[in-house]
């Protein structure tokens, strides 16, 4: 039984109850039109955590605000003394199952609905109510990030969180339903996408060291003594194999020889490796080496493995085959940066179209981008009600309802110019420069008040796979640009020409064996396409209006900092 | 314009156009009930790939068998001389983006409905067909896994992809209709969820040894006696200080004096820097140690930083806060397992419900995998009849359509005991022991001919974090078999017992203060709750009946490998 169906029914009609578990989501009960008061009556069954409480009618009753992370709201709970031991209840954070009856509360009450506990079925307590950390209802988001098990919690985390599903969901059913499909592309690559960037690496080196010291400092190497003594033992039974051999001694006997000869080299073998073995470490080098670099062939894919910073050139060959792709994964980027807008862990939406030039690029983008911003006008409006940057919900119907501007690089540039006249940028503005935040920032907050599109970029300044334009000065490159948080999108037509493409990765100094398989793309029923990649925590800034890319992400990561 | 809603029209009205790029998938035309006759006499454009070709009519003109990745039937088209040099467009692999009118073809035909192209927008021939590597329709699978690049272009390859879209998309449409939240638990991790199984380390120590040991051999470090000129410079500098002092000379002359000692201690500890990196490079260790060991508070995360191999501990705090949560992303073994079952990166799903005991956990498993299965035969009927085992397709039917058998471990062992009176088992069957494959299979596959959960394991073969049941002998834990791959999902409920769960945290030797966090979710408000884990390419292999996990995703990593 799904929730939506719950509640689509406004009406007086018993509330659904949710599958197996017998719950009802607490969703189904508030974000009625009524507000549930046409519920009123029915016996319910809900499971969540106390938000804020307190004892009331002289210790008789407890009125509990109770959240179960369905919706922002929390539906009062009224716990008799009778049944609990109130002061146990009433501390934030304390779980409730519960079964009751929905009535109307007491006049002049801000409830539309309460639910009077017949059956407390499970309590869980705040042991030691001092030591929860997060008691109160508002706390600074910077100070919720050394508890990221305990923030979910906090009314605005969750909030961002159901924003976070939703746009997820949003992104599956827009591309689904525009015929993509979705594919994983790799985590751990042997490639590195941008010819360029730091990357983290994947390796089981260092485990194996420490295995291996340790292992080495219970069972210590042999000597180089002893390693004589097994090559002399290799000599003298070699030589008794000689000597038999030549006294044309009996087969039996010459067999003997040879299996205590083959016995003996294989002893010696194994000491010798371990010797070795001893020699690395006791010069200090755990990680094996091969010409004074690290050896890579010792390491789990025999060769160095990175985390990868995108799943584009990847997916392009699922796209040069099934037509339209998208992938959406987690990225890496080893980046020594502690801006709010940074992380080494993120998450990225990538689709890649066959067929599909820079002009449908752009057309993709931003449907994509609108059908995001009405996705939570429709889905998450209380959520962003949470929200304290009171202009976020006017940005989404401004994007869902616009029709985004179009400027070339070339365009964007002149205008900036122009404005450069009575307004001063702390970047120089010039034919050929990366665009800086602050021209973004006036192009799509100033200018345009609206998203931009700028395409069609300096090659330059570009890399080596987008398609070079006829004036072979720029590339068939777009970025979506978007008020607050600037760049959004970034993509690019594909140079689909072999011998182009061929010319540009030498340019560039790429190492063409390792990417002849893109090449290959292009040899063998190359199709001209297009795609794009989308930050997705950005898009989150976007749509919530919060600084900081920490907030919106489950389990942030940046330099010194991993929890959990 | 969804694709379904062109499909959902069979009569004879325009094929709906698809978006911005204007082509009409294949799928549009041959999926209809009437397999596309309706549409004859429609003109329409469609993007795709060669998979056979041969010139006819005597010169004449070519039919080609074009497949666009949306479906796996092939169009037939057909090409006239006049409009590009036959040779050149019949080659396997060739992309052809064309414009023309659908017709009925020559009657005796075995199409329904064939494309007769007017206008060849484009085509990417194949150049050097001789060394094309996929030029046959059927190849072995072992051998297309040399070419992930290229492999999607065949038959069997895109089946999958699309089967394996289908059931990602199914995955998220079945949490999201129940209430559940997608939470993106993190990638690298500093908690191993285990407590044992080997993980690939993400570092940067590698990467940074080698950058330094770079530069210092373009810089090289100070020598002993650069760094004594050094040291003696300090001193003399302080010396001149304390004479200035105890002579009472002029502030401005101390001041001086004190700045210049300053400038030289800097000097010293910039140049001691150096001096100790050489050493600890001419020593060949690379790697920064302390006292003996590696010193990852110099790492990227200022500590020993992993792979994920499971998101549920991570995933449960979310599931402590807003109930019904599920991960669905890639996990990691470093394991040196070569055979057909085993990755070193792969995708799982592990929904985590609160208020939900174990009875719950095996309803919601039930109703998952019965979902996924009525899916594909709902959405991927004629990519299931692409797979060369005959048997997948009622297999899929059978478990849509069957209610789970449940058994507890200790009546499974009474089975299976039973049955080795009569029937030989490699691994001794007595209580307490992990079922091994080969009874995994006979329960789900002679026994009951059909799914089987086994619950309430022995607590000894089982993780930490499980609920002891009252027995104090087994965990409320469940396993979930099916024929052809055995087991598909394990769950439990989870030790919600503070004092209970830290006891069995001690027991199986687990660092507590590691896993402060995970006991806090039982300390503060704590809840029943459960969850399960179903390994995404096990449920890829049971529904196609494929032997070898490498083939289900599009770019497998296994010890030796991992290209692109």
């Amino acid at each position: 039984m799904s929730m939506e169906s719950a509640l689509s029914d406004s009406s007086a009609a018993a509330v659904q109850e949710e599958d197996s578990s017998q719950l009802v989501p607490i969703k189904a009960i508030l974000s009625r039109s009524d507000k549930g008061v046409g519920l009123c009556g029915q016996n319910v069954r809900i499971g969540g955590w106390v938000r804020k409480g307190r004892v009331a009618g002289k210790g008789a009753f407890a009125f509990l605000e109770v959240n179960d992370g369905s919706c922002p709201s929390n539906l009062q709970v009224i716990v008799l003394a009778t049944l609990y031991k109130l002061r146990d209840v009433v501390a934030t954070g304390t779980s409730i199952h519960a079964e009751g009856r929905l009535k109307l509360p007491a006049e002049g009450s801000a409830q539309s609905i309460e639910l009077e506990v017949e059956n407390l079925i499970d309590v869980g307590t705040v042991c030691n109510a001092a030591k929860y950390p997060l008691p109160k209802a508002k706390l600074p988001l910077e100070f919720l990030r050394d508890f990221v098990h305990l923030r979910p919690r906090t009314s605005i985390i969750s909030s961002i969180a159901r924003i976070r599903n939703a746009l997820a969901h949003a992104t599956h059913t827009f591309f689904q339903t525009h015929g993509f499909l979705y594919v994983q592309t790799p985590i751990i690559t042997t490639i590195d996408c941008e010819g360029a960037g730091e990357m983290f690496q994947v390796t089981t080196l260092l485990s194996d060291a420490e295995r291996l010291e340790k292992e080495l400092k219970e069972t210590p190497p042999p000597s180089e003594a002893d390693l004589k003594v097994a090559e002399l033992a290799v000599k003298e039974k070699g030589e008794a194999v000689s000597l038999l051999k030549s006294a044309k001694a009996g087969k039996d006997e010459v067999i003997a020889a040879v299996a205590e000869l083959t016995k003996a080299k294989e002893s010696f073998s194994k000491l010798d490796e371990r010797y070795k073995l001893g020699e690395r470490f006791r010069l200090g080098g755990g990680i094996p080496k091969k010409d004074g670099k690290v050896d890579y062939a010792q390491d789990f894919f025999s060769r160095q493995a990175f985390l990868t910073v995108s799943g584009q050139l990847q997916v392009e060959s699922y796209a040069c085959a099934l037509g339209r792709v998208y992938t959406f994964g987690p990225t890496f980027r080893a980046e020594n940066s502690h801006t709010s807008r940074h992380l080494a862990e993120f998450w990225m939406v990538e689709p890649e179209i066959a067929f599909a030039d820079i002009q449908d690029d752009m057309k993709y983008a931003e449907a994509y981008v609108r059908f995001l911003c009405q996705w939570l006008l429709d889905h998450c409006y209380d959520d962003m009600e949470v929200m304290s940057d009171q202009t976020a919900i006017q940005r989404l119907e401004m994007v869902a309802n616009s029709k985004f501007h179009r400027v070339t690089y070339t365009e964007a540039i002149a205008i900036l110019e122009e404005a450069a006249k009575v307004k001063k940028f702390e970047n120089k503005v010039e034919w050929g420069i990366d665009l800086a935040s602050e021209h973004e920032t006036y192009l799509t907050e100033e200018k345009f008040k609206a998203p931009v599109i700028v395409y069609n970029y300096p090659k330059e300044i570009k890399a080596f796979y987008m398609k070079v334009n006829e004036d072979n000065k720029t590339v068939a490159a777009m970025d979506v640009l978007v008020p607050k948080v600037g760049e959004l999108i970034g993509g690019s037509q594909r140079e689909e020409n072999y011998e182009m493409l061929k010319h540009r990765m030498l340019e560039m100094g790429l190492p063409l064996e390792q990417y002849q398989w893109y090449l290959d793309l292009r040899a063998y029923g190359t199709v001209k396409h297009s795609g794009f990649g989308m930050g997705f925590e950005r898009m989150i800034l976007f749509a919530t209006g919060l600084d900081n890319i920490r907030d919106v992400i489950p389990f942030p990561r940046y330099p010194g900092r991993a929890d959990l």
